[in-house]
C-alpha cells in the first residue's frame, strides 16, 4: 500500500448528483480522488477529469485515509459498507457519511462502525449540487471533535462554510432533518401554489418575480419568531393567527373549487385551527411550534 | 360637504393591525385621513397622531374621494360595506379593498359595486405591518385601468412596489392566494422544523442561522423551477424526487418517533409518492406542480 498523506487523498463512495458534484470540487481542489458507484458509469466523466475509479467499493476506502459516503440514505450507506471487505479495508481510516437520514440511523451507522475499529463522521449538505466547490455551500458536522478536526482541511476543500454542531453523532442529522423539514414543505407550498396560480390564468413566470419576494421576506421572519419561541411569547399583536386561519381557509377553498388537491394547507390550517381550539387565537403562527411539540 | 381634493385626503375602514399600519403611513405622507373600525377604541392612538375618527362608516366613507377597506376577509368588508346608508355615501366614489380573500370573493363584492354605481379595486398586500411606508411594502392591485390610475397616487403614498396585475378584478386576490399559499405553508415547515430540533435537543437560536441560510436558497429556486414549469420540462437531474421523498419519510419518522404530528409533510410525502407512482421517479419535486394541476 502506497502512503497516503492524509490531506491530499479522498475517497468518495456515491456518484449521484451530489457525490459527483463532491467529487468535482475534490479534484478541483487537488486532491487524489478515488470514486466508486453501486452502478457502474457514474464515474466515466470524472475519470476524464482525474479521478481514479476503483474496483469494488473496498478497494476504493484502501485508497484514502478519509471517505466521504454520499448515497440517497443509510440504507444505501450501509448496502456499501457493511460487508466484511469493507470494514475491513476501513479498520483505522475515517468515514464521512454525507448522506442524509434521520438521528438514529445516524446511531446505528456511527455503533457499527465504533465496533469495527472505524473513525465516524456523520454530517448534511444544506444547499443544492451547483453551491459545491463554491463558497455558497453549507455542510453540517458531528461526531468527535479531534477526527473532525483532524479531517477538517481535506473536508474544507468542498467550499463553503463548515460547522461542527456537536460531538453527540446524531446531532447533524437533528439539523438535516429540521431544515429539509422547512425546504421541502416550502417547496411544497410552492408548487401547490404554481397549480392554483395556473388555474386561476396566473402563470408562472408572472408568478415567480413576486414568489421570490415572499422568499426573501422568511429569512428575517424566521429569525424574528425563532426569539419568540426561545422565549416561549408568540405575540400576533401584528398577525394573530386567526387572520393566517382565515387566509388558510381561502387557499383551501380556491384550490378545492379548481378541483386541485389541498392536503398540505389542510393540515397547515387544522394545526392552526387547533391552537385556536385552545384558546390561542390571538398569539401569532408560531405557537403552531408549542402544539407540536406538547407530549 | 366640504370639498374633497382626491389626493390628499383617504378613508380607512379596518383598524386591525395592518389598517393601523395603513393608516400610520397615510398620515406620515400627510393625508387627511379618516377612519374607522367596527370595535372602537382602536384609533385613539391614530386621532392622537391627526387621524380624524368617524362616527359610523358611512360617516367615514364620506369624507374621501377613496376608500381603502382593510379587514380579515371579504366578509367582514360586506358586514361594513353592504348596508343602505354606506351605499349611498360611496355612490360615486371608490373602494380599494386590501382586505386578504379569494379571487371567486373579489368578484361577488365588485358585482355589488357595480350595481351601487360605486367604483372598485380589489388588492392584497404582501408584506408584513412593518413594511408599510417603508421600501419594503408590496402591493398588489386589479380592477379597471383607468380607476386605478386615478387613485394610484393615493395608494402609492403607502410606499413599497405597487403593481397593477390586471383588470380582471380576481386577478389581485388570485396572486394573492398563491403568494400567501407558499408564506404558510413555509411557515408551517418552519414551526415543525423548530419542534422537531427541540425534540432533538437543537434550540430554535441554534437552528435559526441555519434557517435563514435555508430561506435564503428559496427565491433562486423559485426562479429557476418557475422556468422549469413554463416549459414543462421538470427535470430531476441535480435532485430526483425519489431522493425528495426519501428525506420526506425521514422526516415523517423522526417526528413522530417523538410524537410530533407530521400531517404537513405526509401531505407532502403522498404528492411525492403519487409523482413517483405515476413513473416520473427521475423529475424534480416540481413535477408535483403538474400532478395538482391535472384535471
Ligand atoms: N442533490 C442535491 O441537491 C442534494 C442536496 C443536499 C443533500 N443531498 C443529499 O446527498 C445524498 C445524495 O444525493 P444525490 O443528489 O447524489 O442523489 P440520490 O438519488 O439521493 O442518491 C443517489 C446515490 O445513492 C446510491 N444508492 C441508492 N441506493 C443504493 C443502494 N441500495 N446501494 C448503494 N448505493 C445506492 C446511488 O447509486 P446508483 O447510481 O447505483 O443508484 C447513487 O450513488 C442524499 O442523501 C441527498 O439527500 C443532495
Ligand atoms: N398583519 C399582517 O401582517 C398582514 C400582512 C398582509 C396582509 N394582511 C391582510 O390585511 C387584512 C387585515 O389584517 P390585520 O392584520 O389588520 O388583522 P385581521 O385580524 O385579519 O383583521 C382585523 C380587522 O378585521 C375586522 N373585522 C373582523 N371581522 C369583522 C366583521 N365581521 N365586521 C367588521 N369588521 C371585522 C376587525 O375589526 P374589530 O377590531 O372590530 O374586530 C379588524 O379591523 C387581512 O385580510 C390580512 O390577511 C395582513
Amino acid at each position: 500500500m502506497s502512503s497516503h498523506p492524509e490531506q491530499s487523498a479522498v475517497t468518495v463512495l456515491g456518484l449521484g448528483p451530489m457525490g459527483r458534484a463532491l467529487t468535482g470540487a475534490f479534484l478541483d481542489a487537488g486532491l487524489r480522488t478515488t470514486v466508486w458507484n453501486r452502478t457502474p458509469g457514474r464515474e466515466t466523466a470524472l475519470v476524464e477529469r482525474g479521478a481514479v475509479g476503483a474496483g469494488s467499493a473496498a478497494e476504493a476506502v484502501a485508497a484514502s485515509d478519509l471517505t466521504v459516503v454520499c448515497v440517497v440514505n443509510n440504507d444505501a450507506a450501509d448496502a456499501i459498507l457493511r460487508t466484511d471487505a469493507v470494514a475491513d479495508a476501513l479498520k483505522g481510516r475515517t468515514v464521512a457519511n454525507l448522506s442524509a437520514d434521520t438521528p438514529g440511523r445516524a446511531r446505528e451507522v456511527a455503533a457499527w462502525a465504533a465496533e469495527h475499529g472505524i473513525g465516524y463522521l456523520d454530517g448534511a449538505i444544506m444547499t443544492p449540487t451547483t453551491t459545491i466547490g463554491t463558497p455558497h455551500g453549507v455542510f453540517i458536522h458531528s461526531g468527535p471533535g479531534d477526527l473532525y478536526q483532524r479531517h477538517r482541511p481535506v473536508l474544507e476543500r468542498l467550499g463553503g462554510t463548515h460547522t461542527h454542531v456537536g460531538e453527540e453523532i446524531g446531532r447533524a442529522a437533528a439539523y438535516d432533518i429540521a431544515l429539509l423539514d422547512i425546504f421541502w414543505t416550502s417547496m411544497a407550498g410552492w408548487a401547490h401554489a404554481l397549480a392554483v396560480a395556473r388555474a386561476e390564468g396566473v402563470t408562472a413566470r408572472e408568478l415567480a418575480p413576486f414568489a421570490k419576494g415572499i422568499g426573501a421576506i422568511l429569512p428575517p421572519i424566521f429569525e424574528g419568531t425563532a426569539a419568540q419561541v426561545a422565549d416561549g411569547s408568540y405575540s400576533g399583536e401584528d398577525n394573530p393567527i386567526t387572520s393566517a386561519a382565515s387566509t388558510m381557509a381561502h387557499i383551501v377553498h380556491t384550490s378545492e373549487a379548481h378541483g386541485i388537491d389541498a392536503s398540505v394547507m389542510r393540515a397547515v390550517e387544522g394545526l392552526a385551527r387547533r391552537v385556536i381550539g385552545l384558546g390561542h387565537g390571538t398569539d401569532g403562527f408560531l405557537r403552531v411550534a408549542e402544539l407540536l411539540g406538547r407530549r
